[in-house]
Formats: C-alpha cells, structure tokens, sequence
C-alpha cells in the first residue's frame, strides 16, 4: 500500500472516531477484534443507506417481497447448504505463539520461509478452518440443541421459500430480500470495516425459469451499476470481474465479483451469482419438504433456478466514505469534508445563530430551525464554537446545507445558505427556504 | 387462560402465518424453538414500529443520540455488568428425561409433587440457569477469546458513554439510543413473540444529574404512555405496576413495569427503570476507563445518573396486533381485520380493477396506481381473485385504505374509496383522490 493510501485509509478511521461515525467494539475493555459500533453519525448514515438500498431494490418495484429472520439457524440449514463442510478458509498456526493466519494472506516471502510473522517460530501446516460460530441451545441437558449464527443470509431465503409461495402466491421471476446480521469467525480481522466478525448484508434471491438466467443475470449487473451510483460509490474505482470457474462457489455456475479500489487493494465489493436450482435443490431434499413452483398456465411444476446479487453493508459505508472523502483549500486552509449524497447525509441541514451571546440570533435562529424541522427530519440546531469551526464540523459530518442566521436576519428576513462543496452562500428570505432546501436534498 | 382468549391467541397466530407476518424460524427443519422470522408484511410492520419509536424518542428530540452496537461483547463487559453471575432463572431439571423447565412456569402442582410435567419422572432440585450465550472467537489456539452474544444492548451504551462525551460535546440530560437485537438462552421458549431466544429491543439511557431523577422518571413515565397511544396498543390493557425493592434488579432504585393483558396473562410489555450510577461506576472501575461527566459551568465533575426506559420489539408488535384485532359482521359474514394505525401498516393503499379480464380497467387502474406510487411507497396493486376476495386480504394486513377502478371510472374519472374499519365507500374524483388519501394517512 503506497504511502498516500496508507494515509487516506488512516484519515477516515481518525474522522469516523473523531466525528462519532465508527467506535471500535467494546473498546474501553482493550477492543473485541473484528467488531465495530456506529457511533451517532455512523447509526444514521449507516441506516440512510438500508433505507435506500430497500427503496432501490424492494419498494420501487413489484416483484420483490421482504424478509427478516432470525440470525440463529439450526445446524440441519447449514449441513444442507454445505457451509458446516465447505465455508472455510486456509489457516496456519505457529508452533511457539499459537498465533493463527490466514495462509493466504501471508506475504509470499512468510509462506516460503514457514516462519511465523509475529515471533518468527515454525508455522504448521496449512489446514482449513471453518468460519460458521456454533451457539448450544439448551433446554433438554445432555442432549444439545446446536444452531449457528448464520455465516450468510441467502439460506433463510430459501429456508421460507415455500412461506411466500403459499402466502404471497407469486408469478415468477420475484424476489425475496432481507437485510441482516451475519457473522464469521475471521482468523484475522483487518482493514476497520472491511474483514470483520459481525456485519449487515443486505442480498435478494430472485426466482427465475432456468431458461431466463442469462437476461436476469444482466437486469441485475446493470441494476447494481445503478445502485453504486446512486449511493455514491465512484463508479470509476468498481471494476467488474467475472470468477473463473476453479474459483466459484461450489452453487454457482456463473459469478460477477464487484471489486472496489480501497487503499488496501482491490477487493470484493458486491457479488452477483447464478445460483441455479442447487440451494431449493438441496434444502427440498434434506428436509423432506416440496420447494417446488407451480407454473398455473402451463400447468408445470418445477424447481426455479435463483439470481443473487449480494451486498455488504459495512464495505458499502466504507466505499461511500472514501467516494466521498475530499480535501481542498478554503480561506487558506485546508478543509476536509464528506460529499455525500443528499439522500444518505445523516443531517441534511444545519441551523445556527452568527453568535451564541445574542439572544435575538439565537431565538430568530431558533425559529427558523422550528420550521424547517416540521419538514425535515434530520436537521441539526448548533451553537457551539465560532461559527467557522461549526462549518468545519457540518462539513466533516457531510451536511449538504447550513443555515446561518446573522444580524441582517432581524431587519430583511434573509438568512445565508451555504452549500457543502464550493463553500458558496448565497442569501435567500426565508419564506423561500424551505423550496429552495427542499429542491437540492 | 379462559376458551375465547386462547381463541384470539390462536387467531393471530394463524393469521401471522396465513398472511406473510410471522413464521417459525427454520420451520421446514421442524423450526429452531424460540426464533421467529417475520414475512413480507410482518417486516414492515416490525419496521414500521422501529420507524416511529426512532421518531418519536429520538428525531423528533434534540438532546438524543443514536447508537448501532455489536451483538457480540467480550466476556469483560459482562462480568461488569453482573451479567454472568446475576442473568439467571430458576431451573429444574428431570432426572429421567433431562428436559428443563423454568421453576416459576411450573404448576403449584407440579412444584409440590416434583415430577416432571413431561414424563412424570422425579424432578431435582432448584438451580440458577444463566441466559447467557457464550460464543468462542478464535485467533489464537488454546487462548480463546470469550465473547456473549448480548443479553440486553443497555451495556453498549454504558460501554460507549464516553465516545459520546468527546465527540458530541453533550450537556446533560441526554439521551443514547439504541434499537438491537438481543439473545436470551431461554429455558422455555413459548407464547409466540412472548418469550424468545432472540429478539430485538428499542432503549435509551438518559443521563441526568442524580438530584433530578424523579423528574425525568415521570417524564419518561408520561411519555411511554403517549407512545403506546402513538403506536397503537389498546390503553386500557396496560398496567403500571411499581416493582419492590425485593424484585427489583440489583442495579435499580425504582422499576415501573409496564404490563400488558395478553391473553396468556398479564405481563411485561416494557419497563422503566431508574439505574442510578451504577452502571458508569462500574464500568469506570473494571476498565479503569473514567466515564465521568464534566459540567463547563459548575465546574464540577461527576459520574451521570440514568433512567432506562426499555421497549421490547416483538411484544410490541404482539400488543400491536392484539390490539388492532377486530372482527365484525359485513354483508352477513365474519369479517377479520387489523385495525392497525396507518403509520405502521404495511400497506397504506391498495388499487383494485374491478375485474381482471377487462383491459381498460386495468390500464386505467394501473395508472392510478403509477401516480399514487409516486408518493406513497407502501401502496400494493391487487387484481387476483374477485373483488370481495381483495377486500378481505387487504383487511386482514391491515391496509386502512382500498380504491377501485370500475366501469364508471371509465367515463366520469372517479373511483371508490373504501374504508377498511367501516368498509364504507365513498367515490372520489382521482383529482383529488391524492389529497384525500394523505388526508387519512
């Protein structure tokens, strides 16, 4: 990783600590690795973003029908869906420190030499290491009751598929969405919200004729495309590689890898993946239980085959947050700030008095602030500091528009209203601000 | 439990399922007792409640923060917070078959005899089970790194109090909120959402000064009620019921539990405690971290105390349904319907043709639809089965407002509204057919 990346990566993890964004988990006890809390800032971007993903994908549409379920699943789903054998990495241990690692995340020069990174002692051989975290359910002693926290949320999909076949009486292609918790026990957590032990995912299954997978595969590649710039992922650093078939999972008969250029390398984003029929397949066997769709006008029953397009959540926060990450020169200065999209920006507005010590300002400001509110949720009254450092904060947290109430508010019923990314104010009466606010978020 | 309220109790249930609220979690495996995955409707409704508890206890206030933590939470935090010695049940256990039972859910009976209500076999003596679930995070062989699945999500406010401190400059009162998910190993999962392995729940710790509790004890106490009344739960079924100091948890001073008539008995449905320091202190003590709060003006630096008002999620939606559960008679028949406030029903409007086989209904019918849709995202197009048929589905999810499309509409522009608690119908212009709809919801 070259310097200036290194940097950049260094500088977002000190903004989300230093603006509430992104806490490490637990961190007063030392940390637990892998797990991170979103701080006040970092709830509702990190909500906004949901939201917009399920306006996207679900509500904007017809065909898509909404799930959540639990994040315990009995250990019969994931023998089924071959996660108890195949979801795994390769791991090695070091002889002295016990010391576990991802095999292929040593530099090459380590798994030459077999020599432990962290004390330099014997590294073993390489061994696979399930990533599933079983949790015993007890109610009858002796005999356990084992569930695992889901390494994925596709599996519930298909678990209730017949649910929304009998419930909602479907026409084919749908969709089954779900945004949710999943959990992986990584060997080596790393890279803030990249690799770690808890996250959202946010996935569909779409049930299609087999016959049809090539146009849906493609619906959903340019669909996603969509999605990563509505959000505000700059579509330039998502590349689109397609997995050869040595690399794919064993389910899929066609993959797309979403890769994003972090500062740490380009890496997986999203996935899109032909699933074909093996999941429904699978789970009809091993339980017993008909998975099958029936086709009303050609009078045919079938298994229907699945497109998944797949997205992490957390790597979504990510990739908008070093999209969005600026830095330029104002007033001599170098300012940072976050140009998120209006639609995801956890306060959109800002309202302040130009001095704290003027009770005129601050009740004039106040009101205006009252008025704006009863329209727009995710408005925030400030002040605190001078007014320049408030700028700076509103600018770091990703405001799109301040609202500063100063001494020519008392006598023209004007107000300044700053705009996030040239720094531009420009004065507007306030009977009209609320249209003009209204128009550019 | 008397005939008709296991009736009403059966009747949800059934109407859960029947409808795409509520399934047994990996029910086609049997189900994995005490998860439930919520259906097409049932997740928005779940989500709907989130939405507006977020609303009114946290966007519509000012001195609110919010908070998205981890589930997973070092073995630390939990022996701070008296967890693994004091989050237990009484248990006792069958000597022939081994199942376990809650001691305080036994029969008087049952209790007396000591045999098992299963096979009749001695039961032993009273022992405390922890509701903790453990979950072993490997990195390193042999050394593990303990984690719990969280038992209650207050502890990560606690945890993260002085996140909050640095980087939202709080004065006091303020509030952390958060809305999560919890895990219980429960002894005895049982009465649907009731009693459940895992589930979500909606808080805050409100931080104040230790001389104002019981100001904003009753401030809280005020508005839990306006949110039951917000949210739709009957009033007349909630029960204010002071705890004794013998029943108190050993962190709480005062404790009002919130009580609902289920038709199971009446039980907790929420509850309102105040924590005093105890929390803070403790974990100030065990992490050496110093959670204390400075005040700018006094100049005085004091560790906060704390009111928690705590909402669990699927009792809430249980009360919701319970609550909004009406039958009457229409046109000489049983008619079921949820008379669920519109703010949280799933589907605000529905757009009905008359008759599906008729194309220029349809069309016209689907243009309504478009321009409704525009505005309103929870808005469903149904032309399956007659007419009556879509009446009734509509009525028992809950959707407050249903328009079709008839042969009049083709010559005069105007359809049917129809009333889902009075079934009345009243024709409209479509001109002012968006005015009246947002009118009601």
């Amino acid at each position: 990783m070259t310097k200036e990346k290194n940097d950049k990566m260094e500088k977002i993890v000190a903004l989300c600590k230093r603006r509430g964004f992104v806490f490490q988990g637990s961190e007063i006890y030392g940390g637990l690795s892998g797990t991170w809390d979103y701080g006040h800032y970092g709830s509702i971007l990190a909500h906004n973003i949901k939201q917009l993903w399920w306006k996207h994908f679900v509500e904007e549409r017809e065909e898509m029908f909404g799930l959540t379920s639990t994040t315990l699943m009995p250990e019969a789903v994931w023998r089924a869906s071959g996660h108890l054998d195949g979801f795994s990495d390769p791991m090695v241990e070091c002889g002295t420190c016990h010391h576990r690692f991802r095999a292929d995340q040593l530099t090459l020069e380590d798994r030459e030499k077999k020599i432990c990174p962290d004390d330099g002692g014997p590294l073993g051989t390489e061994q696979q290491y399930n990533l599933m975290l079983p949790v015993v359910l007890g109610a009858v002693a002796g005999k356990s009751n084992k569930a695992y926290l889901r390494g994925e949320i596709a599996q519930a999909m298909f678990v209730n598929f017949k649910n929304y076949i009998d419930t909602m009486h479907p026409d084919l292609p749908f969709g089954i969405a779900q945004i949710g918790k999943a959990y992986r026990n990584e060997i080596a957590p790393r890279d803030f919200l990249f690799r770690v032990r808890e996250f959202d995912l946010m996935e569909f299954e779409y049930f299609i004729r087999e016959s049809d997978w090539e146009k849906y595969f493609e619906l959903w590649r340019v669909e996603m495309g969509k999605w990563i710039e509505r959000v505000g992922i700059t579509k330039e650093l998502v590349h689109e590689i397609e997995v050869g078939a040595e690399d794919r999972a064993h389910y899929s008969k066609k993959t797309i890898d979403f890769e994003f250029d972090y500062p740490f390398g380009q890496k997986e984003l999203y996935g899109l993946a032909y699933r074909t029929d093996y999941d429904l397949k699978k789970h009809g066997a091993e339980s017993g239980v008909d998975l099958s769709f029936f086709d009303e006008q050609k009078k045919e029953r079938f298994i229907p085959h699945v497109i998944e397009p797949s997205f992490g959540h957390g790597r979504t926060l990510l990739a908008v947050l070093l999209s969005a990450y600026k830095e330029d020169e104002m007033n001599g200065e170098v300012r940072t700030y976050l140009a998120l999209k209006p639609s995801i920006a956890p306060v959109k507005v800002a309202v302040f008095p130009l001095l704290k010590n003027k009770p005129d300002l601050v009740a004039k400001a106040r009101e205006v602030f009252g008025m704006l509110k009863k329209e727009i949720n995710a408005i925030e009254f400030d002040d605190n500091g001078n007014i320049g450092k408030r700028y700076r904060r509103q600018d770091e947290i990703g405001t799109p528009l301040c609202v500063t109430v100063d001494f020519d508010t008392l006598t023209d019923n004007t107000v300044t209203l700053r705009d996030r990314d040239t720094g531009k104010q420009t004065r507007i009466q306030i009977t009209d601000l609320l249209q003009s606010i209204k128009s550019k978020i």
